[in-house]
C-alpha cells in the first residue's frame, strides 16, 4: 500500500477542472479519507489542521494552492487582486516550513501563462520531490554506510517523514526505506510525537506497510534508547534549514540530537533542498509556530490535564548546527558540525 | 485540596482492623475514587496498575503492606511461611524503586510484636517521609537561591513528586512549593510524562489545587524550552540513587538532564534518603522495569499505532552521575558533577 499525500485529481468536481486531493492525516491510521480540495478556505483549513502536513507535501500543497485559487477565482468572478490574495492566505497558512511560500513561488510566475500551466508546473513540483527525495536518500544512506559498519543497523527517527510527509517515497523515513532496500535495517525505533502523534499514527503506518521491523516509543524515551546503546543513528526530517545547518523540525527533535551528540552516534537531517533557506544565516530567524494547547491538554476528545491548567504547544524546535552530523540533500551531504554548511551545496 | 495518596484506615471494613485505602490515581484528574485495600493481590494489582505510585508512596504501601498480608492471614488462617509469601510479593511487586523493598524492610522486624506494633510503625514511616520531604524541600530551595538571583524562578518538572507520589507534601514538587511559599516561583513547565501522563494528569492537578502557575507541555518540549533560555532550573524526584549519584527515575528525566547540562542551568534530584541505595555503586545494576507496550500504542481505550506495530515501554532511564548538579535530600545536598557524591552524606 502506498499512500498518496497530495495530488491533482481532474475527474473530481463537475466543472471540468478537478480537485487537490488530499489524504485526511488527522483520522490515520484508524480511517483512510480523502478531501477534495476546491476552495482557498478549505486548503488553509485543510493546512492548520494538518490533514496535509510535512515540509515537502506543504511544498506540493503550496503549488497545487494557486491552482486552487485560480480555479475558485474563476468560479466565483474574483479580479486579479482577490486571486492574488488568496494565493498570499495559502502561502501563509503555516510560518515555519519554508516549503509551502517555496511552492507557491515556484509557481506563481506562471500565472498569466493560464492555470494548466500552472497546474503543470504544480505537477512537476511534486515530481521533482520525489526524484529530489529518492536521491537524497540514497547519498544519505552511502554517507551513513560509510562510518557505521554493523551489518544491520538499528535506527531512530522522529515524526514522520515518509509518503505521507512528501509528494512520495520520504525524506528521512526515504533513507530508512532505501537502507532497508539494500537489506541493512535491523529496527527502526519511532518516537510516538507528541501532541499529534505523527510517529505513532503515521510512521508506524508506512513500517508496517513496508514490513521494516519497529517499535513505537514515547518521545521521553528517545535519550535512554540512545544512551543504552540501542541505537547506530537518528535521522529526521526539516521544516527549514538556515545556511549553517541550523534545521527547525517537530518539537522533540532537538532532544534527540542532544542524546547523539553525547552517545557520539551520527545525527542526520535529511530533507531536499526546497527545505534549504540561504536566505537564513543560522536559525535564530525562524519564526516557531506555536499551536493551541489543546492540543497537549484534550486527546481524541479526552481532557487529559484539569481544566484550570493550559498547554504549552511550540510546535517545532531549532537543532543547532553544533549537533548536526549531516545534512542529507539531493545535491550532496554536508556536514555543519564539522564546518561544512549548507552553501557548501551550491545554489 | 490535599490529596492524601496512601493512609490507614482503622473505620474501613467490618473486622476492625480496617484498611489501607488508596487514593485510585488511573482516574485522576476525571475522578476521585479510593480503593480500600484488604489483600495482598489487591495490593499487588494497585502497585502493578500505578494506582499508588511514586517512590516514597510506595515505600508506605510496602510498610502498611506488610499489615495488609498480616491481616489477611489472620483472616485466611494463614501460618508464618504464607504471612511471608504475601510480604515479599509485595515486596517485589515492582522492581525499580527501592523505597517499595526499604518500607517492607523497615516494618518486618516488628512482626513478631504483632499487627499492631506493624501498623504504628508503617504509620511513622509515612510521618518520617513528610518530615523528611519538608526539610529537604528547605534545604533544596535554599541551594537554588543561593545559586540563582533571578527574582522569581521558572522551573520545568517531569512526572508526579507531589503529595500524590508521597506520604505528603513532595519531593520535587516539595522543592517547588517551598519556593512558591517563599514566592520565589514565576512559572512551571509540567511536562506531561508519557506514558501514563502523571505531569498532565497529576503534577498539574496538584499545582492547580496550590494556585501555583503553570503549563503543561509535550515531553519532546522540554529541550526546547530549556535551549530557548525560557527555564532556570530543573527539578526531578527519583525511584532510586545509586552512591555515586546515578539516579533513576521516570522515562524522559534523562533528556531533561542532557538539555539543562547543554544549558547550563542546574539538573536537581529531590528524595528522601529511603530513595538512596548505597549497595549500588553506580546505576549499571539498576533494573529498569519494562511495561506493556499497550500504554505506549492505546489511550483510554483508543488504540493510537496501527494494530502491526508495537509499543517499548521502558518505564524508567538513569541519568548519569555527571549531569546531576543536586542531589536534595533530607541530610543535605550533594553534588555528584561536582564530585561529591551520596556517601558524602554518611549513613
Amino acid at each position: 500500500m502506498t499512500l498518496i499525500a497530495i495530488e491533482w485529481d481532474d475527474a473530481a468536481g463537475d466543472d471540468g477542472r478537478g480537485a487537490c486531493r488530499l489524504l485526511d492525516q488527522t483520522l490515520l491510521p484508524g480511517r483512510t479519507t480523502f478531501r477534495d480540495i476546491r476552495s482557498t478556505d478549505d486548503l488553509v483549513t485543510a493546512i492548520a489542521e494538518l490533514a496535509v502536513r510535512g515540509a515537502p507535501a506543504l511544498g506540493v500543497a503550496g503549488a497545487m494552492g494557486v491552482v486552487v485559487a485560480m480555479d475558485e477565482g474563476a468560479r466565483s468572478g474574483w479580479d486579479e487582486a482577490q486571486v492574488q490574495q488568496a494565493v498570499d492566505r495559502v502561502r501563509h497558512a503555516r510560518p515555519t516550513a519554508v516549503n509551502l511560500a517555496w511552492g507557491v513561488d515556484q509557481v506563481r510566475p506562471l500565472m498569466e501563462q493560464g492555470r494548466d500551466a500552472v497546474l503543470a508546473a504544480a505537477r512537476e513540483v511534486a515530481r521533482d520531490d520525489e526524484a529530489a527525495n529518492r536521491e537524497l536518500s540514497r547519498l544519505g544512506a552511502d554517507w551513513l554506510l560509510e562510518r557505521l559498519d554493523r551489518p544491520r543497523l538499528r535506527v531512530l527517527t522522529h515524526c514522520n517523514t515518509g509518503s505521507l510527509a512528501t509528494s512520495a517515497w520520504g525524506t528521512a523515513l526515504g533513507v530508512i526505506r532505501e537502507l532497508h532496500a539494500r537489506d541493512r535495517i535491523e529496527l527502526v525505533y519511532a518516537d510516538e510525537t507528541r501532541p499529534l502523534l505523527q510517529g505513532s499514527r503515521l510512521t508506524a503506518l508506512e513500517l508496517a506497510s513496508d514490513g521494516i521491523p519497529h517499535v513505537v516509543q514515547a518521545d521521553g524515551a528517545a535519550a535512554s534508547t540512545i544512551l543504552r546503546g540501542l541505537v547506530d543513528f537518528a535521522v529526521v526530517g526539516a521544516d527549514r534549514i538556515a545556511a549553517n545547518g541550523d534545521a527547525a523540525n517537530k518539537i522533540g527533535t532537538l532532544g534527540v540530537a542532544l542524546a547523539c551528540a553525547d552517545a557520539g552516534i551520527p545525527f542526520m537531517v535529511a530533507a531536499p533542498w526546497s527545505t534549504v533557506d540561504l536566505s537564513m544565516a543560522d536559525g535564530s530567524g525562524i519564526e516557531i509556530e506555536e499551536r493551541s494547547g489543546d492540543e497537549v491538554t484534550v486527546l481524541n476528545g479526552t481532557r487529559l490535564a484539569p481544566v484550570d491548567s493550559s498547554g504549552f504547544n511550540p510546535a517545532f524546535d531549532v537543532t543547532p548546527a553544533r549537533l548536526v552530523d549531516a545534512v542529507a540533500t539531493e545535491r550532496g551531504v554536508a556536514e555543519p558540525r564539522r564546518g561544512t554548511d549548507l552553501t557548501s551545496l551550491g545554489r
